[in-house]
C-alpha cells in the first residue's frame, strides 16, 4: 500500500504555516476554553488574561526573550544575548539544521512563550487584579520562562543531559501547571470555588481551536514537512481522540452520564500528554498515552484538589501540570528509536526515564519556587488580589467596567 | 497576464497543512453550525455528537479503518487489512503517486470518516440517546463508511468502474444524507418538528469554519500544491458564493426578505455540490453547480420534507444528501478534460453520467439499507430514542446533566 | 545562532495556504468582530453584511473583477479585460515572477476585494437596508475597488509612480475607511449613536480570527515562502501586540481601567497600520508603527468623531481609515532597503514619503467622491435607509424576520 522513497525534507513552507499562523489560533482557543468555563461575571477578564499574555510575550520575545533563550549558552544556564530587537537577524538567515528562515523560527518560538503564560491564567480566574497580572507576566516570562526554555530548547544543560521534550511537556505544560499552583497558593481561594461553566459552547469552540493550533505546535516542532511531522500530527490527533473517549468512559463509570465538559477536557489532556512525546513515539504508544493520562488528570481534579484544597479554578494544574508531567515520564518509557533515534525504557534505555524525571523535578522545583517568590513580592508590594466586593460583583464590571452580554 | 510554465507539483507541504490541520476546523464548524440551529435545551448534546464523531472515527481509523479501506482489494469489495494500529507504516513511506508521507495521507483520510459521521448527526438532534449514538457510530463506520470508502477511493469496484468523486460527493455527502434519512425513519419524529434556531451567531461561525475547512477537503484532494489544487480551491469558493447568493435570491422571491439562515445554508449547499466536482470542472461550471443546487435543496427542504414528513431536524438529508447527489450527477455532465482528463456529457462522454448515476444508486441503496438495519437492531436491543420527558426537558440536562448557558 | 544560506524561494505551497485558505478566516473574523460590537437587535444583519460581501466579491471577481484589475493597463487607469469567467486561464499558468498558479493568485486577490467591502459595513450597522447594501456592494466593487486595485497592484499609474502598499494600506484600509465615511454621511446617524457592545466575546473571537487571517494577507503578499514572508509575519505580529499594549496603556492613563474592547481594538489598529509596511520595514519600526497608530485611531475615535458628529458605528473609519493612512505614511518613512530594496525618508529617500502622500490623497479623494455619489444616487432612487420603526425594532426582525438569540 505504500512504497518507501526519499522525501523532500527541505521545505520551508509547511513550518511557516504551522507556526505562528496556526499556533495563533491557540489565542482564541484558550480565551474561549477558559472563558466558557468561568463565571459570567468574569468572562471578559478571563479572556483579557489570554489576550495580554499573547501581546506581552510577543513583545518581550523580540526585545530580549529570543536573544537570552537562543544566545550562546553560559554553562548551560542562560544564553548570551546579542540580538536585542532582532538586530542583526537578516532575511536570508536560516535556522541551523533546518530550511526555515530564522525570522520564522523566532515567530514560532514566540507563540510557545505566549501560550505557556496564557495557560497559567486558567488557575487564577475570578480574583487577580488585571494590572497585577500584566506586571506578573513581564517578570514571570523574564525569570521563569526564559531560563527554562534555554535549558531545554536553547542548548542549555537539560538539552545537554538529553532530556526529551518535543513540543513542550516540561517547558510549556508542566511549567504552566506548576506555576499556576504556586500563584494560586499566594493568591488564595475564591469565595466560591465551585465550577459552574457559564457558556460551554465557548469551551467547545475553544477546545476545537486548541486542537487545531496544537497541530501547529506538535507537528511544527519537526521543523520540516516530513514524515516526522506527519507522525507527530497523527499521534497528536490519536492521543486527543483517545483522551476524549477515555474521559467519556470514566464519566459514565462514575456518574452514568456523559458530559461535554468531560469530553473536551479529555481531548485537551490527551493533547497535553502527547506534547513532549509527539516526535518520539509511534501510534500505539499514543493511544496508551492518551488513555492513561485521563486517569492522572481525573484523579488530580476529582480527588487531589478537594483533598488539598488549592483553588485551581479551571484546572490549569490538573490538566496541564499533571498530564504534562505524565507525558514527560511516558516519553522516557515509549520513545521509539525508529521514530526519531531516541530510545525509552521500553526499548532498553532506562537512563532516558531517569533523565526525564530529573528534568521534571528540576523544572518543577525551579518554576514553582521562582513563581511563588514573584507572586509573594508582588502581593506584598502592589497587591495581586482584588477586593472582596470586586470578587462578588465580578471582575468584568469592576476591573474593566464592561459587561460581557447584553442579551 | 500569465505565462505557462512547469510547476513544482512535488510539494509535500501544502497537503500536509490542508489535511488534518485545516480539516480539523470542520469539527468546530459542524458543532457550531448544527449547535446554533438546535434548540437551546439540546445544544450541548448536538455538539457532543460532533465531538464524539471526530474522536471515534480518529481511533477506528488507525486501528482498522485505514487498513480495510486501503488494503489490497478483494474483488473490489473490501481491502485486505495488514496495518492494524499502523503497524508497518514507517515515517519514510510515501503515498503512491504523490510526494506525501503515508502517515499524512492516513491523517487526511481520517477526517473524511469523521466529518461524514458528524454530518449525519444533524438529522437526529433532540431525540437520540448519547450512548446509543456512540454505539451506532462504531458500527456505522465499520459496516457502511469503510466499504463505501473502499469502493470509491480505496481501489474498489466503483473506482474501477470510473466513478468520479473528487472529495466526497458520494462517499461523504450523499452517504451522510441518505444514512441520516434511514436513521430518522427508525428514530421517529420529534414532538415538535419546527426549526427555531436558538443561536444563529453560532451557525454563522460554524458555516464560516466549514467553508475554511472545506478548502482542506476539496483542494487537499489534489494531493499536491499544484494548479489542480488551485482550481479546486477557486471553484469551491465560487460555488459557495454562488450558492449563498442564489439562496438569498430565492428567499427574496418567496418571502420578500433575506435571511441569515438562508445565506449560510446556500453557501453550504454550494460547497456540498462542488465537492465531487472540484477536481474535474472549470469556473463557469462551478457557478452553474452552485446556483442550481440551491433549487434542489430548497425544494427538498421546503416541499419534499413537509410532504413526506420525515423529521430531518437540521436538514442533513436536505442539504448533504440532495446537494451531494446533485453534485455527483453534474460532475458527470460538466467534467472537463482540460482540468483533469475526465470528460462528462457536455464534453461528449455520456457514459460518465451513467457511471455517476450507478454509483449514486448503489451507494445510496447500500448505505440506506445497512443504516436502517443497524438502527433497527439497536432500537430493538438497547433502544436509541430518549424517553418523552427527556425530549421535553431537553437532552442537555437529562443526558448530560449540563446546562449550556448561565447568562 | 544563525547562518546565512540560500533559501528556497520558489515554493508554491505556503502561498497556496496563506491565501484564500487562511484569509477566508477573516470572514468569521469580521462578522464576529463587528457582530459582537453591534446591538443585540442588529447582530444578524451585521453578520449578513459581511457574509454577502464575501459572496458578492467572490463572484464579481471571477466574472470581471480580476480581468479589469490585472488586464494590460490602458494609460495606467484600468486594465483591458480578456479573461471574463476565467476563460483562457489554464491550470499550468503561473503568476509572472512567482511560482504560484495564476488560479491561486486569483483566489488570493479575491479575498482582498471581499474584506475591503466587508470592512465598510462596520460604519453603517443599524440603519441600512439589506437589499440596498447588496446593490451598493456590486456598484462599489465595480466603480471604486476595481480601479483603485488596478492603480496600485495591477500595474496602474500608482504602481508606476512607485507607491508602496505591501498588503493593502491604501487599497484595503484607507479605502474602506474613507468609503465608510462617505456612505454614512449620506446615510445619516442612528437615533442612538452610543456604543454598547452586546456580546464582547464574539468580538474577542473575531479579533483573534482576524489576527490569524491577517497573516495570510500580510505574509502571503510576499508571494513566496521566504525570508520576506517570515519578516512580514513577525512585524505583523509585533505591531498587533504593540497596538494592544499601547491601547491598554492609553485606557489606563485616561480612565484608570483596562478594557477588553480597547485591547482588541488596539491589536486591530496595529494590524491595519503595519499592512502597507509589512514587506518593507524591520522589527523595531513595527513597534513604532504599532504604538504610534494607537494615538491616531484613539484621537480619531475619542475626539474627532464626537466633534464632527459622523456616526461611524463600529469605527470602520476610525480604525481602518485613520490607521491605514498612518501606516501608508510611515511606510514612506521607515521603508528599509535591507528588507525589500525600497527606502523611506529615514533611509535618505524623502521622495518616497511624497509618493505615499500623493497616493493617499488621490485614493482618498477618488474613493470618497465616487462612494458619496453612488450612495446619493441609490438613496434618491431605491432608498438606502430603513424606516424609523425598523431602526427602533432592530434590523434582524424587520429586515430578516430572524432573532439572534433564543436563550
Amino acid at each position: 500500500m505504500a512504497v518507501e522513497s526519499l522525501l523532500n525534507t527541505g521545505d520551508t513552507a509547511w513550518i511557516l504555516m504551522s507556526t505562528a499562523l496556526v499556533m495563533i489560533m491557540t489565542l482564541p482557543g484558550i480565551a474561549l476554553f477558559y472563558g466558557g468555563m468561568s463565571k459570567k461575571k468574569n468572562v471578559l477578564n478571563t479572556m483579557f488574561l489570554s489576550l495580554t499574555a499573547f501581546a506581552i510575550a510577543s513583545i518581550i520575545w523580540i526585545i530580549y526573550g529570543y536573544p537570552f533563550v537562543f544566545g550562546k549558552t553560559i554553562n548551560g544556564l542562560i544564553g548570551i544575548p546579542t540580538n536585542f530587537f532582532m538586530s542583526g537577524i537578516t532575511l536570508n538567515m536560516i535556522h541551523p539544521g533546518t530550511h526555515i528562515p530564522e525570522l520564522l523560527y523566532i515567530a514560532f518560538q514566540a507563540t510557545f512563550a505566549a501560550i505557556t503564560l496564557a495557560l497559567i491564567s486558567g488557575a487564577i480566574v475570578g480574583r487577580m487584579k488585571a494590572k497585577a497580572w500584566i506586571i506578573f507576566s513581564i517578570i514571570w516570562l523574564t525569570l521563569v520562562y526564559i531560563p527554562v526554555a534555554h535549558w531545554v530548547w536553547g542548548g542549555g544543560w537539560l538539552a545537554t543531559l538529553g532530556a526529551l521534550d518535543f513540543a513542550g511537556g516540561a517547558v510549556v505544560h508542566l511549567n504552566s501547571g506548576i506555576c499556576a499552583l504556586a500563584l494560586i497558593i499566594v493568591l488564595g481561594s475564591r469565595k466560591d470555588t465551585g465550577l459552574l461553566p457559564h457558556h460551554l459552547g465557548y469551551s467547545v469552540i475553544g477546545a476545537s481551536l486548541l486542537w487545531f493550533g496544537w497541530f501547529g505546535f506538535n507537528a511544527g516542532s519537526a521543523l520540516a514537512a516530513d514524515g516526522l511531522a506527519a507522525n507527530a500530527l497523527l499521534v497528536s490527533n490519536t492521543a486527543a481522540a483517545a483522551g476524549m473517549i477515555m474521559w467519556i468512559i470514566v464519566d459514565i463509570w462514575k456518574t452514568g452520564k456523559t458530559t461535554i465538559l468531560g469530553a473536551i477536557t479529555g481531548a485537551v489532556a490527551g493533547l497535553v500528554a502527547i506534547t513532549p512525546a509527539a516526535g518520539f513515539v509511534d501510534v500505539p504508544a499514543s493511544i496508551i498515552i492518551g488513555v492513561s493520562t485521563v486517569f492522572v488528570s481525573y484523579i488530580g481534579i476529582s480527588y487531589l484538589k478537594p483533598l488539598i484544597r488549592y483553588d485551581d479554578a479551571l484546572d490549569a494544574f490538573g490538566v496541564h501540570g499533571l498530564s504534562g508531567t505524565w507525558g514527560a515520564i511516558l516519553t522516557g518509557i515509549f520513545a521509539c528509536p525508529a521514530i526519531n533515534g531516541a530510545a525509552g525504557l521500553l526499548y532498553g534505555n532506562p537512563i532516558q526515564l531517569g533523565i526525564q524525571i530529573i528534568s521534571i523535578i528540576v523544572v518543577g522545583a525551579y518554576s514553582f519556587i521562582l513563581t511563588y517568590g514573584i507572586a509573594k513580592v508582588l502581593d506584598k508590594t502592589i497587591g495581586i488580589r482584588v477586593d472582596d466586593q470586586t470578587e462578588i460583583d465580578g471582575l468584568d464590571i469592576n476591573e474593566h467596567e464592561e459587561v460581557a452580554y447584553r442579551l
